[in-house]
């Protein structure tokens, strides 16, 4: 949370962090610290126990002072941006040549002496020239190993991001609810499925989907994946649009959007109209199980390596590889059954700390929010994957999705 | 353009640049040195005159070589990235300790001994990390102000880019027109408008605008500003979506979708429904003035400020102030009148060069993209603003956008 990153870095041994950006579009690090978005530049400083300081434009300051994360405010021009940028002949829109200079009159303003991290998604080129300048400024920057101050802080989610994420949970299952309803209610003539007149294929519904995401206000700015039969096997395949969608062959549906507040969700079904085959219907229950066990196994104090062994456990019990072979030593790479690890957080990206796999040694606390998404794919025939996002607690989780796990859609 | 990047290489100087990232989503230098969207680890590296490497995952190796665009590919795996995450006993899901470690064998066999540029959006910090972790290891890292090797090498479109931002324009330029016939066909009531039986607000228009814009596959990260009224005279206010859409008031609404590929587009039409008053007349034809002395001003050889003045020109001349008394040092900001920018380039990402400023001093080249934006403000009253997105040429410019511009929707 927000209230930790004193504790990080006094861990860390840092006297000041920046976070820094031309936006918060694409930089969850600056609209986490800052609690809103903003369209231009800002600069974030924070010394170690002392109150934020935000410099953004001249048009962001209504926005960011709404947000009211940060209380102490000011903008570019009021601390002279301009004059400095005029003294260093800045030829283009952006003074890169000033902004060092800049940044350094505000460390110094701030009584910074110490170790700055230097934080926020831009170009490394640039942010290489910043640092070597800043360095040369007498400013000591210094940068981190993943987790960084930001990454740790994010871990655990404040009241507020859960209730924001709890809120997108609702939106994207009523999305996903809709997506089995239209493929319950196709028309079905001789194993096709109709969308209307038309023969339903994957990009036609996938359309659909789109659409009901915009009247929910969400977006996919990472796509979809909707994968019949073989496709479904490859986890990463988005599904081919020109597939027909046919009764009786396994569906995977992976759904993860982002609201305008900038929070993620990540939801999974897998599922095929009509009656399963055995095949199909062993690997549902094979996953299904799975997610049940980690489900009923997760809460503070257990650690992601010890719920993925359990998860794997209970598909290997049924029959299928799984990537402990990996960690074991077994195998270089599997092709078929559970081939990647349980699950991720979700915050403000839609893949972050803490991570639930076999390399996962650090105890879950309560206010983590991770995807449980355990999968068995079978190469040229299709995959399983059935995934919730959860609120980890003392007790156990929260499920924040909202949606029956049901093979048949009959 | 990609083929323009041995000739800015050499004008730096630098011997190799290595563009990377976790992913391409929202990474626009590594999407386009790779021409494709990757879901993992990517690491892009080219020698001076030689042909470029791509490093990826197993997964999405792939999608890359279907792409084309690069030739020489190969898989962390095949380069033994998990014997060197083993020996440098990383503990958690991103090596990062491995990873300079990597790199550098990575140059070495590319025999790559001199100045090295490195690219992509990334975290700050850990990017910090890997640059003293790298000069530790003899690597000469180089840091580059703005432009840099790829922001140099974007500016240009190549035919296959020119393309796209056609398609995505011809698409943008249906859902704007989509938009304007549901304004004219809303039933009229006693200077209010109805959709369906509801008064129209704001929020509902977004939301049909946001369903069309998924029916044409395009996604809009940052957003759509359609605000009315005294909203409109703040050129960043997205619009209240409380705000009741009345006949006779000004709306600016201003769309910048992003395609699947990537690519962006920037539209803005501002009209009113029913009849317009005269200041809004007014400001209508001061704007659409300045925007056709731009249009016919503009192509290869000119610089963005030549074009700049003429439409402050054109906006002064009927009475409206502009930004030239910021640049003549006459004010030091207006809140009234055409208070920004004439224009910017649109590619991978939805602001980037060239700009349209009085700064801009270097001549236009045929294959730049840009917006060309005038717009007049006058608080508490309202905005006008007309953009469309055009393609420079050797004889003046292609207009990538396809819309009427009429003030009044009647």
């Amino acid at each position: 949370m927000l209230t930790d990153l004193d504790e990080e870095m006094r861990s860390r041994g840092l006297q000041a962090i920046v976070v820094l950006g031309d936006t918060t579009l694409s930089n969850p690090s600056l609209r986490y610290v800052i609690g809103c978005n903003i369209a231009r530049d800002g600069i974030y400083v924070k010394k170690f126990r002392r109150d934020p300081l935000l410099v953004t434009s001249n048009l962001d300051i209504g926005t960011a002072r709404r947000s009211g994360i940060v209380r102490r405010m000011t903008t570019f021009t009021e601390l002279g941006f301009e004059k400095i940028a005029a003294k260093f002949g800045s030829s283009n829109a952006y003074p890169a040549k000033a902004y060092p200079h800049f940044l350094t009159s505000i460390l110094r303003k701030e009584q910074i002496t110490g170790k700055v991290g230097i934080y926020g998604r831009n170009d490394l080129s640039a942010g290489i020239q910043l640092t070597d300048e800043l360095r040369r400024l007498g400013i000591k920057v210094s940068g981190e190993t993943s987790p960084t101050v930001l990454e740790s802080a994010r871990e655990t989610k404040s009241p507020r991001e859960i209730q924001e994420l709890r809120r997108v949970g609702a939106r994207t299952s009523e999305v996903a609810k809709s997506v089995v309803e239209t493929l319950r209610n196709m028309n079905r003539k001789r194993g096709r499925l109709h969308l209307g007149k038309e023969l339903a294929t994957i990009g036609m519904l996938k359309k659909r989907i789109s659409q009901r995401l915009a009247a929910e206000n969400l977006m996919t700015p990472e796509g979809t994946i909707l994968a019949i039969g073989a496709s479904g096997a490859d986890p990463h395949n988005a599904g081919n649009p020109h597939d027909r969608i046919r009764v009786g062959r396994l569906i995977v549906f992976d759904i993860f959007p982002q609201a305008e507040t900038g929070y993620w969700f990540d939801l999974t079904r897998s599922f095929v109209v009509g009656r399963a085959d055995r095949k199909a219907k062993e690997m549902f229950e094979a996953v299904l199980e799975a997610q049940n066990h980690s489900l009923d196994f997760l809460r503070e104090g257990v650690t992601g390596e010890e719920v993925m062994s359990r998860a794997c456990h209970a598909i290997e019990q049924r029959g299928f590889r799984t990537v402990r072979e990996i960690y074991e030593g077994k195998s270089r790479g599997i092709q078929s059954g559970f081939s990647h690890s349980l699950g991720h957080g979700v915050g403000l990206t839609i893949g972050e700390r803490p991570y639930l796999s076999f390399l996962s040694r650090t105890p879950l606390r309560a206010g983590h929010v991770v995807t449980v998404e355990p999968g068995v794919y079978l190469p040229r025939y299709g995959g399983v994957r059935i995934e919730d996002t959860v609120l980890i607690t003392s007790r156990g989780v929260d499920n924040l999705a909202n949606l029956d796990k049901e093979l048949e859609i009959t």
